[in-house]
């Protein structure tokens, strides 16, 4: 399985694949080059989470909202190319609701 | 890791990572409940693999085009839902180019 691994648990009843999926593209634009693969992984009950390796990044239950995509790519960056620049994301700072 | 998996590899080069969100798209659409997950995984080389678990079932190297997609989701059903109806998708038959 190819390292750094991504997962992505959404809800299917809640119908957030697209979300998902979304997510996953806008992670893989970013860092093609650093992670192994991002997994979309269906789940139930409201679930939406990010997980790096068997860290979480980011979950829906614990913050209360789907992930600010900035604020998410400064998060992975952070553990898979720490010196790597963001750009506007960067610039932008870690305001929520930046734009990514 | 979530079972049964796929794995959807695709070249970043050529710039294929929406092709390759799009498959992974209509595969968890159909089989949401039968697939534990499904990973993009970046790769090079102009590769476009579509594997489930160590089988691949669509590789563009050597079937020489992209995935026809109601064709892989027969292939995907075969496997992991072989009872499942496809609806048009198996009344269109096996034809190359039959929509989705």
């Amino acid at each position: 399985m190819p390292e750094p691994r991504v997962e992505i648990e959404y809800c299917t009843q809640c119908r957030w694949l697209l979300r998902a999926a979304w997510t996953a593209q806008e992670l893989l634009t970013t860092f093609s080059a650093e992670l192994g693969e991002v997994a979309l992984v269906p789940g139930s009950g409201g679930i939406f989470e990010i997980r790096l390796g068997s860290e979480v990044l980011w979950s829906r239950a614990t913050q209360g909202a789907f992930p600010d995509i900035p604020e998410l790519k400064r998060r992975v960056r952070d553990r898979v190319a720490p010196d790597r620049e963001l750009g506007h994301t960067d610039r932008n700072g870690r305001a929520t609701g930046a734009s990514s």
